[in-house]
C-alpha cells in the first residue's frame, strides 16, 4: 500500500515556488492495534501554512489537515467507513493512531454537521469557522450597531467573520482584492466592500463607509492596510489579529515597513490581541455546532473554491496565497 | 494683578523650538463667587504635551498641570493658604472656578501625602504615578517571577513602573538613554539596565537580560525599540502602550517606519493595549495613596530633575523630550 505525499524540500523564501515541493511515494506499514488507515477525500490549504513552516526543518511532509475516510481500522472507535478530520499533512493515505486527548493536531471523528458537506469540516465548520467565531466574538466583543472592518474579507475566515458580525447587528465593511469578490461580499450581507487593490483612496473610501469610525477590526492581512484602518478606529476600539498574509511572503531581510503603529494605539486606547485558534480548542464544539446551525438556517452562506486532484495541491496553495480563491480553498482527491 | 504665561503660537513641526512659545503677560480679573486665585509653585512638563497639542488650535496657553498655592479665595472649600493641583497650563497665576466633578483637567486640593514633598503630586503621587500604577498593573497583570521590560525607564513613569514590578516580584529590565541613567536604575533595583543609544546589539543584550523571554512590556517609546522587544515576547505576553515618545517629534510626512508589527502579535498571541490615564481617574486615590505609602516605606525611590524659574519652561520641556531629565521633570517657580 503506497501513499502519495508532498514533501516541503526547503524553507520558502519569498513567494512559494513549485520547486519548493516534491511529490513522493511512501510505502505504508501494516496496521498495529489501535491504528487506522485513512484515505484523504478533501484537503485544506490555508494561509497559516506559509509562516508555520518557518520553524520546522525541511525536508518535511507539508503540513495541513484533511477529511479522510477510514478504509481499514484496528480501532473500534473509528470503524472502517467512518470519516475523520486529521492533521496528516499533504498525503493521500495515512496510517495514524488517535490520541486520547484531542489537540488541534490530532485526528477526530468528523463532527455531525446535520447533512452539510463533509468538506465544511475544513472550513466553516472546522478550523477556519472556529477561528472566525471565537477570534471575532471573544476578542472584538462586538455590540449591535458597531462598525466592524474585516480584511481578507473574501477568504475562508473573513467571509465568515463578516456574516457573524451581521448576525450580531453590526455594520460591516470588507476589504477584498477583486471586484468579483466585493460583489460576492455584498450578496453575503456586507454593507460595503472595498477593492483594496484598485481603490484610489482607501482612507476616503473607509471614511465614507464608516462615517462613525471603526469599533472592531478583524485583521487577516496586517501591514499598510491595517495601518490605515487603525487611523480610523474609535476610542477603545478592539482589533483581533488573526493573520498577516500581506507580509507572509516577504523575503528574509526585505520585510515590509509601516509607519510606527503606537500613535493611535495609545491615544485611541486600542486593544490589539493576536490569537491562534488552539486557545479555544476545548470549546470548539460550540463554534462548530453554531456555525452549522447558522448555515442550515441560511444565515451564513458558504462558498468553496475547489481544486480537483491531489497533485495540484501546490498550485492550490500558491493560488490561495495570491487570493485566487473565494471563500474556502479545498482540494478534492 | 498680572500673570505670566507661555503661549504656544503655532503647532510644533518636528522637534519643538523656543520660537514655538511666547512669554506673555495677562491682566487677571477680580474674583467672582466660588473662584480662587492660584499661584504656581511647581509646574510639570510631560511627554504627552507634544502630541496632545496637535489637536488644539494655537495660539493657546500651553497645556500642563501645576501645584499652586491659593492666594485669594471666594470658595470655602479652597481657603487662602491651601494648595491645589490644577491643569491651568503654563502660567504663574490663575483665576479658576473648581467644578463639582473632578476630571483629569480640573483642579483639586493637594492630596495628603503624609509629609512628602508637594511636588510629588505632579509625579509619583500624581498623574505619572497613577499612570504607572494602573497602566502597568491593570494592563500587564504581572505575576511574580515574570520578566518585565520598561522603555523610557529613567523617566517619570518608567522609573516607577520598574519599581512597582520589583515590588510585585518580577525580573525587571530597563532601557534608558545614558549610562548615568542606567546606573541610577540599578540603584532602584532594576535587574538589568541597557543604554539603547550605545548598545551595539540590542537583540543580544535583551536576550542575555531576559533568557526566559519577556512576559510584560511597558512601552513609553514605541518605534524600533518596541519592535525589537516584541520579537522576544513570550506566548500570551502583555504590552501596556503608554506612550510613543520616539516618534512624537517626527516631522509631518516623515513619520518613522518599522517592520510590520503583526507577525509576533499573531503568533505569540500578544495583547497590546493603549491607554490614557483618565480611564482610571475615578480610582486615582487608590494609586496616589499606595504610591505615597511605598515611598514613605522606602520601597519606591523618587528623583526629580528640577529647573528653577518659570521662564525656563520651554527649555525644561525641550530638555525632557531630549531625555535630559532623570525621573520627573519639574519647574520650580
Amino acid at each position: 500500500m503506497k501513499a502519495e505525499k508532498f514533501t516541503l524540500v526547503r524553507h520558502f523564501d519569498g513567494f512559494p515556488k513549485s520547486t519548493d515541493f516534491k511529490l513522493e511515494s511512501e510505502e505504508l506499514p501494516g496496521l498495529k492495534p489501535n491504528e487506522l488507515l485513512c484515505q484523504a477525500e478533501f484537503l485544506s490549504v490555508d494561509p497559516y501554512m506559509r509562516p508555520y513552516t518557518r520553524r520546522m526543518n525541511p525536508p518535511i511532509t507539508m503540513i495541513g489537515s484533511q477529511v479522510a475516510k477510514v478504509v481499514d481500522s484496528k480501532n473500534a472507535k473509528f470503524p472502517t467507513g467512518s470519516y475523520v478530520v486529521g492533521s496528516f499533512g499533504w498525503r493521500t493515505l495515512t496510517v495514524t493512531k488517535i490520541g486520547d486527548v484531542a489537540t488541534p493536531g490530532d485526528a477526530e471523528l468528523l463532527p455531525d454537521l446535520g447533512g452539510l458537506a463533509p468538506s465544511y469540516a475544513l472550513g466553516a465548520c472546522g478550523m477556519p469557522g472556529i477561528t472566525a467565531y471565537f477570534g471575532f466574538l471573544e476578542l472584538c466583543q462586538p455590540k449591535p450597531k458597531e462598525t466592524v472592518v474585516v480584511t481578507g474579507a473574501a477568504g475562508a475566515v473573513g467571509s465568515l467573520v463578516g456574516q457573524i458580525a451581521k448576525i450580531k447587528g453590526c455594520r460591516v465593511i470588507g476589504f477584498a482584492g477583486t471586484d468579483a469578490k466585493c460583489s460576492w461580499l455584498k450578496t453575503l450581507g456586507f454593507d460595503v466592500a472595498i477593492n483594496y487593490k484598485t481603490c484610489a483612496d482607501i482612507d476616503a473610501a473607509l471614511k465614507a463607509a464608516a462615517p462613525d469610525g471603526v469599533d472592531c477590526y478583524f485583521d487577516n492581512v496586517g501591514g499598510m492596510l491595517s495601518h490605515r484602518v487603525r487611523q480610523q478606529m474609535n476610542l477603545f476600539g478592539r482589533i483581533s489579529a488573526c493573520g498577516a498574509i500581506s507580509s507572509y511572503n516577504d523575503k528574509t531581510g526585505q520585510e515590509s515597513q509601516v509607519p510606527v503603529p503606537e500613535g493611535p494605539i495609545v491615544f485611541k486606547q486600542l486593544k490589539i490581541e493576536g490569537f491562534i485558534v488552539s486557545r479555544w480548542w476545548n470549546r470548539r464544539a460550540e463554534a462548530v455546532q453554531q456555525m452549522a446551525a447558522w448555515i442550515r438556517d441560511g444565515k451564513i452562506k458558504v462558498q468553496e473554491t475547489v481544486t480537483d486532484g491531489f497533485q495540484k495541491m501546490p498550485q492550490a496553495f500558491m493560488g490561495m496565497l495570491k487570493g485566487q480563491n473565494t471563500g474556502k480553498a479545498i482540494i478534492k482527491v
